[in-house]
C-alpha cells in the first residue's frame, strides 16, 4: 500500500437485550448485560467508550422474537437471545449528557414507523446530540414481528426495500427540503422566530406512503441521520448502494470482504455516487492479552460460559430453517426454507450439519474472533482493512463492558502507535468526522438538498 | 372542611417546543425557551424540578401545525406557536439520568403509533426510570396531523376514541398478561435468563389492531405507565372514565371544576371503580411575588411580551374558526365551525368577538392566571382543590424556567407551612406516589392483571 495508511474506523456494537451476538454470555460474572434496563449501565458504557474514542455506539435492533428453533422461544428465552428486547432509541439522549463526540448508530424498522413521525425523532434526537445521530435502517425479517404489529406475515424481501425507498424519498423531503437553512431567526426584537417564506410543506404520493405537510421540526444539525445500512441480497445492496453512508456488512475473511466491498462500490458508482462516499464495516470479535497465552486463557474461559445452542437459535431465525429438527450429523436441506439469500449461502457453503453449526457457534455466535497481543490484533485489523479495502469494524461485546474496555486499553495505543487510530476527536457532527465534506449528504446524493426533491420517488 | 387536608399536587406543564402555552413569551429576555433543542436546557429544567418536589414535568405534544388562522401557519411560525413541535419521549432518559423521583406524564398520539412497538417504547423507559413513566393518551385533532400521517383528513371524533380503546386492550394485554411477575429469572448457574412457561403470546383480533406475539420487553416497576387523558367531550370523558389514573381538565373557576370533577367522578363510578381513584389536574398559571405590587409588576412586565394573536392563532386551531377572517367587533358564529366541543361552548359562553378573544389571550394563552404574594396565591390553590374537588394543578410556564422556580422558591414554602405540599419524595414509582396502593393498575381497573385480560376488547 501506498500513500497515508487509512485510519480505522471503530464503532461500538451492541443491543438493548442481554444476548446480542455472542449468546450466553450473560452467564460469565463480569458481564453486565442483565443490567440493560439501568440508565447507569448505559451512561457508564457511554463514558467507556468516549474514553476509547470510538466513532460510535451501534445499537442493534430486533422487532419481533426469534421462534423458529424449535418452533417456540423456549432456548431464545432461557438464554435471553434478544428476548426481551428493549427499545433503542430510549437510550441516547442519557448517553448524549455525558458525552460530546460520540456517534449513535440505531437501528430502526420502516415497517414499524410512518415517516412523518419518525422523521421528527430522529431530527429531534439530532438537535438533542448536536449532530451525533446515525439510523441503521432495517426493513425487517422476522414473522413475528410483522405478526405483532398485525399483519399476517411479512411481505415479500424486495417489496420489504420498495416499501424502504419510498419511507426514504418521504424522509429526504421533511429532512431537507422543509425547512431553508436560514428560516429560523429567533429574533426577538423583530418577534420573528421563523420566516414563513422559508418554510414550505412537502408533499408525497408514492406506492406505500402519503404525506402532505410542514415538517413539525427546524433542521438540526445534519437535517438527515448519518444513514448505515446492511443488505446483502441484490435488492438490499442496491438500496444500500443509494441511500447508505455506511455499510455493515459481514465476511468470513478479508478476502470475502474485498468480494463484497468491490461489488458495493460498484453498486454506489451505479448509483451516480462516489464509491468512497460510503464507509464500509465488518463485524469482528476481539480479545486482546498481553500476551498470546493471557489472550487465549481469556478465550477459553469465555467459552465456557457462551451457548452455541443460543447462536444456533439465533441463526435458525436469520435462516427460517428449525436445525433444531435435524439429528447432530443429519445432513440439512436449506433449498427448503426461506432464508435470508445470504446466511443461508453462507451456510451451505459450509455444507454444515448441526454439529458443525455448533462448533461455528463456539462463542454464542458467528462473528470472526481475534486473539492475541495488541500487536497480533492490529496487525489483523489492519489486514482487513488494507486486504478487505473495509473502513472499519462493529466492535461486538462478548462481555460487557470488558470488550470495549479491552479493546480501548489495549488495541487502541497499537494502533495509535502505528497511526492508524485518532488521538482525539475531530470536532464536527457525526457526518463530518465519517465522512468529510460540509457535513451535508454528499452532493450526488439521492437525498441530499441540491437535488430537486419535491418530485422524489424511487 | 373537615379531615387532614388534601395534599396538592403539582406537576410543571411543558412541551418540548418554544411557545407552548402563553405564546410571544420567547421574546422575553429571561425565556429559555428558545433552548429547548439542548440537552443542557432540560437537564437544568429537571434538576429545578425535583429540587421544587414537583410529582412530575407533564409534556405535552401535536402532530400536525395549526394552519387555521388565516388559513395559512404564518403566525404559526412567526411566534412558533408549537411549531416546531420536537418529540417529547426522547427527553426522558437524560431528564431521568439527573434525577431519582421527578415523574415523567409524556403525550402520545394513538394515531401516529401501533401499539406492539408503542407499549415496548413504554416499558423501556419504566425501566429505565424505575417505575416513573406517565402517559398522556391523545387522540389527535389536527387535520394537518393526519395529512401528514397519510391520511386525507381526521376520523370522525366518536372513532378516534374506539380507535383507541382499542390500542388500550393491546396495550394493557402487552403490559400485563404476557410475562409473569416471576418470568425473569436471570438465574447464572441454573443459565435459566427467563422461565418459558411463565411467557406467553397475546392475541388481539379487534376493529381496529390485530396483534399476535409476546410482549418484547420483560415487566417494568410499572408495568402499565400511569394513564393521563385529558378528554371533555362525552366520549372523551367515557374514555377517561374506564382509562384514565390522571385527568386533566380545563376550568375558569373553582365552581366550574368542581362541576367537572362531579361528572366525572360518577362517570369513573359507572365504569366500576372507586371515583377517587383518579387524580384531576386543572391546568394553571402563577405570577409569585414578595409583595402584590412586585407580583403584579411582573406580571405587567410579561404581558407586555406576550402574543394574544399567537394565542388567538393557537385557539382557532383548538376550535377549528378561522378568527382572522373576523373583524374586530364583528359577531362570530361558532354554529358553522366543525369545533372541538368544549373549547367552542367556552368561547360561546363568552360571546366573544376576536377583541374579545385578544383580551382572554392577553398573556398569550387562556389558562387562569393568579398573581400576588405567596399566601394569596396559597390561599387561592387552596380553594381551587377544596371547591373544585381537584387533586392538583398542570402548572404552565410563562417564562421558563423562571415560573417554575418561582412557586418553587415561594409557592411551596407557604403551601408546605400548611400542611398541603410534601416536604420530601415518598419513594416508590410514580403510581405508588400518586395513587396509593400496591404500584399496580387498581384492581377494578379494566387493564389491571387481577382481570382476565385474553379476551380484552372494548
Amino acid at each position: 500500500m501506498s500513500g497515508p495508511k487509512k485510519q480505522i474506523l471503530v464503532n461500538a456494537f451492541t443491543m438493548n437485550c442481554v444476548g446480542h451476538i455472542h449468546h450466553g454470555m450473560w452467564t460469565h460474572p463480569r458481564d453486565r448485560s442483565l443490567e440493560h434496563g439501568e440508565l447507569g449501565y448505559w451512561l457508564d458504557l457511554a463514558r467507556t467508550l468516549e474514553r476509547g474514542l470510538f466513532d460510535a455506539v451501534f445499537i442493534a435492533d430486533i422487532i419481533g422474537n426469534y421462534d423458529v428453533y424449535g418452533g417456540n422461544v423456549d432456548v431464545t428465552l432461557r438464554e435471553s437471545v434478544q428476548m426481551p428486547v428493549n427499545d433503542p432509541w430510549m437510550l441516547v439522549s442519557a448517553m448524549a449528557s455525558v458525552t460530546e463526540h460520540l456517534g449513535f448508530a440505531v437501528t430502526a424498522n420502516v415497517g414499524a414507523e410512518h415517516p412523518y413521525t419518525f422523521a421528527r425523532r430522529l431530527t429531534t434526537l439530532d438537535q438533542l446530540t448536536r449532530g451525533r445521530i446515525g439510523w441503521n435502517i432495517v426493513t425487517g425479517y422476522l414473522d413475528s414481528g410483522a405478526r405483532g404489529l398485525g399483519l399476517d406475515g411479512l411481505a415479500a424481501h424486495d417489496t420489504r426495500y420498495d416499501r424502504a425507498d419510498d419511507f426514504l424519498a418521504v424522509a429526504y423531503k421533511l429532512w431537507e427540503d422543509s425547512w431553508d437553512d436560514d428560516a429560523v431567526r429567533a429574533d426577538r426584537a423583530a418577534r420573528l422566530y421563523a420566516d414563513p417564506d422559508k418554510v414550505r410543506p412537502i408533499q408525497h404520493d408514492g406506492p406505500f406512503y402519503r404525506a402532505q405537510g410542514y415538517h413539525m421540526s427546524a433542521p438540526s444539525p445534519q437535517r438527515t441521520p448519518v444513514l448505515f445500512q446492511a443488505g446483502s441480497s441484490g435488492r438490499g445492496q442496491r438500496f444500500a448502494a443509494r441511500h447508505a453512508e455506511g455499510i455493515f456488512i459481514h465476511a468470513p475473511t478479508p478476502q470475502a470482504a474485498r468480494k463484497a466491498t468491490r461489488e458495493l462500490r460498484q453498486a454506489v458508482a451505479d448509483a451516480g455516487r462516489d464509491p468512497y462516499d460510503v464507509r464500509i464495516y465488518v463485524g469482528i470479535a476481539v480479545v486482546p492479552g498481553a500476551t498470546d497465552a493471557e489472550a487465549h486463557d481469556k478465550l477459553a474461559e469465555y467459552l465456557r460460559h457462551a451457548s452455541p445452542e443460543g447462536g444456533v437459535a439465533h441463526f435458525a431465525a436469520s435462516t427460517g430453517i428449525d436445525f433444531a429438527r435435524y439429528g447432530l450429523d443429519e445432513p440439512i436441506p436449506y433449498g427448503e426454507s426461506n432464508a435470508i439469500q445470504s446466511a443461508a449461502s453462507a451456510a451451505r457453503e459450509r455444507n454444515a450439519t448441526r454439529r458443525q453449526l455448533l462448533e461455528q457457534h463456539a462463542l454464542g455466535g458467528r462473528y470472526h474472533v481475534v486473539a492475541g497481543t495488541p500487536a497480533s490484533i492490529a496487525d489483523e485489523l489492519e489486514r482487513w482493512v488494507d486486504e478487505g479495502d473495509i473502513d472499519g469494524f462493529n466492535l461486538t461485546r462478548i462481555v460487557t463492558p470488558e470488550s470495549y474496555q479491552d479493546f480501548a486499553e489495549l488495541v487502541v495505543p497499537e494502533l495509535q502507535a502505528r497511526g492508524r487510530y485518532r488521538t482525539a476527536y475531530a470536532p464536527g457532527t457525526l457526518r463530518e468526522r465519517l465522512l468529510g465534506g460540509n457535513g451535508r449528504l454528499a452532493p450526488r446524493h439521492a437525498g441530499a438538498r441540491a437535488q430537486r426533491l419535491a418530485d422524489l420517488t424511487f
